[in-house]
C-alpha cells in the first residue's frame, strides 16, 4: 500500500515537528555521556559491581523533539540481595543528582533534572533475556536491546509520527489514566508493520481480537482486544492495559485521518471551558436531571486516583441503576476537588416500586412471600401471570436521598475515595453544579462535546 | 387426607347453598321432557331421523342450583350434508322455541327460554366416541356420556361444590373473558380425586406443569401449565384456555382456604367503585403519571371483544417500553367505552435518547453510522468501549404525544378495536383520568386495589 501524496505531505510535515535537531540531539548525547561517567566513578568508589545502561526512546532514537526524558538504569549483579540494591541505588542516584528525589512506586529509583532534561536514574538485576526478572524493571534494559537489534533509522522516524499520532488523538500512555497505548507498545506495532502509513491502514481494518507474537513464543492467552506479545517475556501482553475504548479509537482516527489527511490528527485538541450560559443552555435543550457528588481530592498519585475514580464512578452508576435511576452518561473529572457526575432520565421516581415474587406453584417460597406481604403496607400482592407481584414503597425517591445515605458507602468504591467521602462531600444539582464551573468547566466541555 | 371439623362446616354450608331442591329438580325435568317431546315431534313431523341428547351440566346433576341452562343437542346421522344440517338443526329449534334467536358463534343454534329456563338448541352430528368431530360440538354428547357412566352422586355433589369455588375466586368459565376452568374440566379434575377438598389439597402443592391422562390415551403434548387430555379426544387439553395466572389463583386461594376455611371464598367479591377523591388520593399517594387511551366499544361478543383488548394493551405497552416510558402496570376497561389505562414511572421524558451503534472493529456497519450520524444534530458520535454511541432527539418526548401519533396503529391492536380507534379516540391524564370516574370506576377500583 502507498500513500497518496496529500498523506505525504502531512507525514513529511509532522517527521519535521517530531524528529529532533542536531543541537537537541548533542545536548541529549553530551548529557548521558557526563551521567554515566558519573555514575561509573560512584560505583567505582563504592567498589561495588554494576554497569550503566541507557534505556528508553532517548536510547533508540525514538524520542519525539521536545520530549527531554532520560532514563539510565544501573544494572547490578543477582548476587547482590534485594535490600542492597535499593539502598546503593538511591545512593548512587542521589550522589549524581544531588538535587533529584526518590520515588516508590512500585520499585525505588531517583528522578532529576540534569542540563534541562528529566532523568530517572533506576536500579535493577542484570538478567539474560528471557529468564524471569527479580525485580519489576528487569525486562526494560533487554526491551531496548530488542529494539535496538530491529528498529531501521527509517523506522525510527516512523515511530515518532507515530507516538505523535497517538498523543493527537489522546491514547499516548500506559499511565492508568490514559490507558492508552506505551512507546513500546507503539514501537513494536510500527516494526510489525514496517512503516507508520501501513500501521495505521492495517489498524483502520483490524477485525478485534487481534495478535501479535514478534519473537513467536507465546506461552498464554490474553483476553483484550489488542495482544502483543512482549518478545522479551513469553507470558506478557504489552497492550494489556489498553482499554478496548481506546483500540476502537485508534481504528476511529485511522479512518478519519486515511479519509482526509490533516496535521490536526497529531495535534491534542483543547476545548474551551463551558461558560455558566453555555451549561444552562445545555442542560436546558437535554432535558435530563443531572447529579453530582464533589469531595476533596484525596493527595495520590495519578496511577492510583484514576482507577478508583473509575471504580467508584462506575460502582455508584451501577447502584443508581439498581435503584431505578436510568443513567444515561456519567464522568469524573478532578482538580483540588473532584466531581464524580451522573446524568439521569429523572432525579425523582414515582412513590412506589414493583417488586416481583416467586412463582405460587414454588410453595415454600411463593407461601413466605405471600405471608411476608400479606398484612404490609403495599399494593398486593397480586398476580402477574404465574408470580406474585407486590407495588411497596421506595426505599430511595430522588437520587439526592440515595447519594446523601449510607448506601453511597455500600457500592465499591476505592479505598482512598471513601475515606475522602467520609472525611466530607456535597451533592449538587441544576444551579449548584452551574456554580461548579470555575472548577471542572474544561471536563463539562469535553462531556457536553463528546467526540470519539 | 381428610377435612379438619371446621372445613367440613363450611364445605356442609357450601353444599347446602348449591344444590338444588326438590321443586327445582321437578321444573328441570319436566322442562326437559316437554323439549325433547316436542323436538322428536318436529323430526317425526319433517321426516328427518334425529334423536334428542340432553348435555351439559344439567344433564349431568352438576349444576349450580340457581343455574338454569338446559343444553339439548339434536343429533343427526353423518349422511346428511352439512348445510342440510344446520337448516333443519335452526328450523327444529325456531319450531320448538318461537321466542329464540338464532346465534352463529362458530356453529348455528337456537337460544331462547322455556318455563323460566334459559335454553340452547345445537344440531350436531352421531359420532362414535373417539371418531374425529365432523362439526365442533359434536363430542359434547360424549363428553356427558363420559362422565355420567364416571360420576357418583357424592362426587357430583362435590362437583357443585368445587365450582361454586371457582365462581367465587373469579376463575369459572371457558370464555375468553375469563380464561379459567370450564364445567366439563372441573368435573374432570374432581373426578381425578375423587373429591373437592382432596382436589384443593392437592392442588395447592402442585408443582407446574401438571398433566393428566383419565382415558390414558394421550396423543399430543401441550406447552400449557394445566394439561388435562379430553378423555373423548386424545389430541385435545381440556385445559387449553386456562391462562397460567389463573391456575396459580387456583392455587393461591387453596392454600388461603386450606389455612383459613370460610364461606366467603364461595362468593365472587365485589368492589365499591372508586370515587373521584379516592382516585385523587391515590394518584398522590403513587405519584406515578397514568395515561389512557379512550374510545368507544366495539359491538361484538365478549369473546372477540376481550382477547383484542388484551393484545391492545399489550401492543400499546410494548410500544410505550420500547420509547423508554417504563410501564408499571396497565390495564383495559370496557362499558359503553372502552379505556385502556397504562401508568408510567414518567410521562415525560428527556429530550435526547442514547442511540447505540456497532462496535468500531465492523468496519463497514461502523463507518456507515458514524458517517450518518457525524454532521448530524446529535450529540457524538463518541466511544463508549467498543461501540459507537450517540445522543439524538427523543421522537416522542411525552406519552400522549406517542399515543396521539399514527405510531399507535403500528402496534398489533386487534382489527375491531384499530377500526375503534380509527373512528375517534382521546388520550385522557390526571383530571381528564378523573372525570371517567362514573364509567370505570369499579375497574380502577380493582386496579389500585390488586388482588391475586
Amino acid at each position: 500500500m502507498r500513500a497518496d501524496e496529500s498523506v505525504k505531505g502531512v507525514l513529511e510535515d509532522v517527521r519535521e515537528q517530531v524528529t529532533p535537531d542536531k543541537a537537541e540531539r548533542l545536548a541529549l548525547s553530551e548529557a548521558i555521556d557526563e551521567l554515566r561517567q558519573r555514575i561509573d566513578l560512584e560505583l567505582d568508589t563504592r567498589e561495588v559491581s554494576g554497569e550503566t545502561v541507557h534505556v528508553g526512546s532517548t536510547a533508540r532514537d525514538t524520542w519525539l523533539s521536545g520530549d527531554r526524558d532520560i532514563d539510565i538504569f544501573i544494572r547490578f549483579p543477582q548476587t547482590i540481595d534485594r535490600e542492597t540494591l535499593e539502598q546503593q541505588g538511591l545512593e548512587i542516584g542521589r550522589a549524581v543528582l544531588p538535587e533529584g528525589h526518590a520515588e516508590f512506586a512500585e520499585h525505588p529509583y531517583i528522578k532529576g533534572e540534569y542540563n534541562g532534561f528529566a532523568v530517572d536514574l533506576v536500579p535493577c538485576y542484570d538478567i539474560a533475556a528471557g529468564e524471569p526478572p527479580k525485580s519489576a524493571v528487569d525486562r526494560t534494559p533487554h526491551h531496548t536491546e530488542y529494539l535496538n537489534s530491529k528498529i531501521t533509522p527509517a523506522q525510527a522516524s516512523d515511530i515518532r509520527v507515530a507516538k505523535q499520532f497517538l498523543k493527537g488523538i489522546g491514547i499516548y500512555g500506559s499511565d492508568l489514566r490514559t490507558a492508552g497505548f506505551s512507546g513500546y507498545l507503539t514501537e513494536l506495532l510500527v516494526l510489525e508493520y514496517g512503516q507508520f502509513y501501513e500501521f495505521i491502514s492495517e489498524a483502520a481494518r483490524w477485525s478485534l481480537p487481534i495478535s501479535f507474537d514478534p519473537a513467536s513464543h507465546q506461552t498464554k492467552s490474553h483476553d483484550d482486544p489488542l495482544v502483543m506479545v512482549d518478545p522479551t517475556d513469553s507470558s506478557r501482553n504489552v497492550a494489556a492495559v489498553c482499554t478496548d475504548e481506546n483500540v476502537a479509537r485508534l481504528q476511529h482516527y485511522a479512518r478519519e485521518f486515511l479519509e482526509s489527511p490533516a496535521v490536526e490528527f497529531f495535534t491534542p485538541t483543547q476545548l474551551e471551558p463551558l461558560t455558566k450560559a453555555e451549561l444552562r443552555d445545555v442542560l436546558e435543550r437535554r432535558k435530563t436531571d443531572l447529579v453530582g457528588v464533589v469531595f476533596e481530592t484525596p493527595a495520590i498519585v495519578d496511577d492510583q486516583l484514576y482507577p478508583q475514580l473509575e471504580k467508584s464512578e462506575s460502582g455508584i452508576k451501577t447502584e443508581l441503576e439498581a435503584r431505578d435511576f436510568n443513567c444515561i452518561r456519567s464522568t469524573h473529572a478532578a482538580t483540588d476537588r473532584t466531581l464524580l457526575l451522573f446524568e439521569l432520565q429523572h432525579a425523582t421516581l414515582p412513590a412506589i416500586q414493583r417488586h416481583t415474587g416467586p412463582p405460587v406453584d414454588v410453595s415454600d417460597h411463593a407461601e413466605t412471600f405471600y405471608r411476608r406481604y400479606a398484612e404490609a403496607d403495599v399494593y398486593g400482592p397480586f398476580l402477574e401471570g404465574s408470580r406474585y407481584v407486590v407495588e411497596r414503597d421506595r426505599e430511595f425517591r430522588t437520587a439526592r436521598e440515595l447519594l446523601e445515605s449510607t448506601a453511597l458507602f455500600d457500592v465499591g468504591l476505592g479505598s482512598h475515595i471513601e475515606s475522602a467521602l467520609q472525611d466530607e462531600y456535597t451533592v449538587v444539582e441544576h444551579e449548584q453544579l452551574v456554580s461548579l464551573i470555575d472548577e471542572f468547566g474544561t471536563e463539562l466541555a469535553v462531556y457536553f462535546n463528546p467526540a470519539p
